[in-house]
Formats: structure tokens, C-alpha cells, sequence
């Protein structure tokens, strides 16, 4: 299902990080970092919720405007029941809508928005989501105090809250229009090769969005995913050829441009929800915003790992949202 | 933030539920309704995602289509991760949009399909939600074979799965107009009084829909809430009269309609996002197209109960979405 868009804009984001993001290569363009894991709370669960409501709060300020100004919220996260989003909704006190597609949330909250902003439904709307590696680790692996091997395919979960505000004013960049994926599951059952599960629904979200846009990939000055990590960046450009006869040129991944491998102890790169509008908001619409990069396909990918149903041995699905944004003229 | 609606209706619906639910006074409005709790599956989990599948299948029937002619698949449901949504939609292979707003998520949907509809941005979606009372003692509470003991403000989660299929056609239902909740925490921390947590999320949002819609309460044949039990259902009376001045007239409750507490161990009545859609698709607009009832404010309820916040004592805020049918003309 792709929907195009002629009114709406993504204006503005607010961008929040743990210590991790802020010693990568990418840490000068996001708006605040913590350089603990625990932000002054109590719990890690605790700690990510604040990341939301940081990053709100720092989009708020840059939009000069509270939250009473605010239609709608629309936010997902990693917790069991988007604990997160739930806790930053009740403080933030704004009609909401929880959502939840994994890695892939952000995409879906934008074209929620985006919708309703093209049809005049509301008038703007923040979105946001937010992941904490080790409140995901706890939950879907192991607590990381056990410090358990992992093998080199696992990525590691980004600690981060991402906020972006649309509206209809002209400002910032475009956002053009969006494909809703379709959820594939092809048997991976492996919980620490998540690249492997979400690279063929990438794969055929590319594919359809390409289709229902009647465009070439190379309409695209960058097609960047997030976050399928080193192999599954690997995967998804041999499946996209081989499957649909298509090469990816110009193609990267949130997963791997968040962190420096060689120095950093992430396996194959970054994962979780906040992973991809990170980059997306702090360090790719900055190089729209100057002209750097004029149209960008954003394919948020999410792993829906059910620890209990990969305990049940079913295997794990995936799906992907595509949003195409346009730098202003 | 209220939507108003003048294409979009609810033309059919499909729902299927465990054995509680067949031996209720409502057994004879369910499509299908199965007598144990595994359904020929191996695990409840696994269950839960076939009764979503099975509600679809009955409404694809119904509609002599197939999935092929969905343009939307919007679902949640009460398992970490919307498992059951996600694993129903991998075999739907509809595009699709996961939500999470507990016991409030089938009205969450409702609203997401209608808007898109509304703007004419999809011609057509099926939106679904199921719980599975053992699925959800087990993850939220205790598993239901230890037989602890609990207090009579406890509710008993549906078993069900319930789908709707929106349109533009003249057909069914008319979907009238919408009100998106805020999340609401009064501080209640007790994981056994659902009805307490979301009884001030269902008056604000019923506050709010009157005041937007310019309407007195009396304007419409029935508000249901669902899902407060017996007592969330009298402290929303009580709360709704002494907070907003409103005395709710014509108000029933999903959660205390669908069991016959005298005969049936279901303590404070029912709970589970399938609870609501249950009783509004299959009782009430049964009602609504026999004329019986012409305008009904169904008010779905969703405490966002998270077994992690509540162990580090945080209390459990509320939601609620509203969603305003009438009977065709």
C-alpha cells in the first residue's frame, strides 16, 4: 500500500542518545547525550521512557511551542505493552496512539501522521520511539551482566529517544510519499541473526514501492535501511538482485553508520527503534536540509521477535516501512 | 482529538470466541465459538493468533472476498510484542499496521481504518484484536493452573477474537465520528483493579468527545464502556457525575454484558481487548441494524499494564478511545 503525499512536512526532531551514540562517528548530530545508562532514574525501563520525553521536550523548545499545541502523539518502543511510549504519554498528556513494528515503528508512526496531515485530519503531530540496549537485552536475551557470548551476526540495540514534528508548513523537508509493508517470514528462527529475518521484508517493500511509484532505485540518491547490520545489509543486496533483479547502488544502513565497528564492541552493527530516525533525523535530514542529499527512501526494518513464540519454535517475521523524503526546492 | 466521518462505515464484522464467551448470555451473536482453549493448537499463544485469523477468514467470507481485496491490516492485541496480530498478519500477507493500546486497541483501529477511508487514502481494511484469558493471566498476572486466590475486583480476560471490515459503501453501520484518548494515571497501582485504572481515562474521553461534538450525553442511545467490570463501571458513574457534572444515562459495560457473573467465575466481569469488539460487533450492531439502537458511543478502555513498571511501583495509567456508530437510514 503506497500513499503520496503533496502537503506535509517533516519541520523538525528532536534527537536523544546513551553513551554509545555519543562515541560514534555520528554523535555531533544529535541534539543530547547521556554519557550513563541511566539518566538520573532508577531502571533502565525507567531511563528509556525519559529518552521520549527528552526528545520531545528538545523538539518542543526548537518548534517554540508546548504541548497543548500538539494534535496528536503517535509513539511505539521494544518494552512489553510499548511500556516507553505509554509512560511519556500519560506526562506528555497528548491524544495518543501507541503503535509497535519493532525496528521499524518510527516509518509507521511517520506515515500514521503523515496521513492524517494530508487529509487535514489534524493539524501537525509529533511521533516518536525510543529503545535502550540493555532493557532490550534484558527483555529478549539475556540481562548483559551476565555477559553471555554472543555470536559476531548479533547487533547491538541503540540506546535513544527520536522525535519528529509534521505539519503542513512549508519547512524542513518533504516527506513525499510512504509504502506499508507486508509482514514476510521466511523460517529464520535464529534470535542473534536479526539481518537474516528483515532483509527479504525490506526487500519486498523496496520492490513494491519502487512498483506502485512507477520509479527506477536510481531515483533515489540514497536508499538507507535500519537496521539490518553488516550481513543482513549483505543479504538484502544479493536478495534484491537475485529476487527482483534489482542492484542497489547508493545504499546504506542506520545499523551500520551509528557505531565504528573497529572500535566499538557491537557485533554487527545497531539495532532497535531508535537506530534508524536517529540517523534519519540528526544526520540525514541535516544533509537534505543542505541539499547534500535531495531524495531519500528510509525503509525502516523490525524483527516482530516474540521471545515466546521463538521459545515455542516458530519462526520470527519481519516487516518494513518505506518513506521517501524530498529536500525542500 | 475528535474526527468527524461523513464515507465511512462499518460493513461487517467477524468474531470468534473460547468457551466462557459461548456460554454467556451473548453466546448466539458470536460467528464461531470454541469449546477448550487451544483450538487444535499446541500453545495458548499460538491459539490466540488463530482466533484472529479465524475472525478474519469468517469476515472475508461473509464479504465474499479475499485477503487479496484488503488494502489494510490493523491489529494488536495483549501479548508482549502483539504477537498474535504479528504472527496473523505474516499469514495474511495484507500490508499492515501493528497498534497497542490494551483493552482500547480494537477502537484504536477502528479510528486509524476509518480516517484512511475517510481521506480516501485506502478503498478498504480489516482491523483486528484477540485476547486469550490464559495467554494473559499467564504473561500479566499468574499462570491460571497455580489457582491463586484473587479479589473480587479482579476481571476475566476474554478469550475472543473480533475483526471488522470498514468502507466507503453504504453498508452495516455508519462510522459517525471519533475521539483519540490521552493517557490518563491517577496513580492506581493495583494490578487487580483494572476498572479503577481506566474509569477516569473513559470519562475524560467521553468529556471530551460531548465537548467537541457539542452534544449532551443524552443524544445518544447508549454509551458502552468496555471493559470497567462492575465496580470500574460504577466508579465511572460516580466519577463522570461528580468530576464533569454528566450523568451517565443509557450506559452499559462490554465487560460486565458478555458473562452472567451469578452463574460464571468471572469475578468484577470481563476484560481483554477482544471483550469490547465482541460485544459491540456482534450484540450491539446486530441491534443498531434492526433499528433497535440508532446511535451508540462505544468507549473502549485500555489500562496499559506493564508487569515491569508495576514491580519498580510505578502506577498503571489508562486510556481510551471513543468511536460514535449509527444505524443507517
Amino acid at each position: 500500500m503506497t500513499f503520496k503525499y503533496n502537503n506535509v512536512y517533516l519541520n523538525n526532531t528532536g534527537t536523544v542518545t546513551g553513551p554509545y551514540e555519543a562515541n560514534g562517528p555520528l554523535s555531533k548530530y544529535f541534539d543530547k547525550s547521556y554519557q550513563d545508562l541511566y539518566f538520573g532514574m532508577k531502571t533502565w525501563e525507567q531511563a528509556e521512557s525519559k529518552l521520549i520525553e527528552n526528545s520531545v521536550d528538545i523538539l518542543l523548545n526548537k518548534l517554540k511551542k508546548t504541548r497543548f499545541d500538539i494534535d496528536l502523539f503517535i509513539a511505539g518502543d521494544l518494552l512489553n505493552q510499548i511500556a516507553s511510549s505509554n509512560y511519556a504519554a500519560a506526562s506528555l498528556g497528548i491524544p495518543y496512539f501507541g503503535i509497535y513494528s519493532a525496528c521499524a515503528t518510527s516509518v509507521a508512526g511517520l506515515i500514521l501522521g503523515a496521513n492524517m496531515i494530508e487529509a487535514k485530519q489534524i493539524k501537525n503531530c509529533i511521533t516518536a520511539v525510543s529503545s535502550h540496549n540493555n532493557g532490550a537485552e534484558k527483555q529478549f536475551r539475556y540481562p548483559v551482566e551476565y555477559g553471555g557470548p554472543k555470536p559476531k551476526t548479533t547487533t547491538f540495540t541503540t540506546t535513544g529517544g527520536a522525535s519528529a514534528y509534521l505539519s503542513s508548513e512549508k519547512q524542513g523537508v518533504k516527506v513525499e510519499s510512504a509504502t506499508v509493508g507486508v509482514v514476510t517470514d521466511l523460517g529464520v528462527k535464529d534470535v542473534f541473526h536479526m539481518g537474516a529475518v528483515m532483509a527479504p521484508a525490506a526487500a519486498a517493500t523496496i520492490y513494491k514501492h519502487l512498483t506502485d511509484t512507477k520509479r527506477e532505485i536510481g531515483y533515489y540518491d540514497l536508499v538507507v535501511t535500519g537496521d539490518l547490520g553488516v550481513y543482513g545489509k549483505e543479504i538484502l543486496k544479493e536478495y534484491m538482485q537475485t529476487e527482483y533483479g534489482i542492484e542497489l547502488r547508493h545504499y546504506e544502513d542506520t545499523g551500520v553508520m551509528i557505531y565504528d565497528r573497529k572500535d566499538q564492541p557491537v557485533y554487527a552493527g545497531a539495532s532497535g527503534p531508535a537506530c534508524a530516525p536517529l540517523v534519519t533525523y540528526g544526520y540525514i535530514v541535516n544533509k537534505m536540509k543542505k541539499k547534500e542529499l535531495n531524495r531519500v527512501l528510509v525503509v525502516a526494518t523490525g524483527a516482530l521477535h516474540s521471545p515466546t513464540m521463538v521459545n515455542q519454535k516458530l519462526s520470527i517475521p519481519g516487516v518494513a516501512h518505506a518513506i521517501s523524503l524530498e529536500a525542500m526546492e
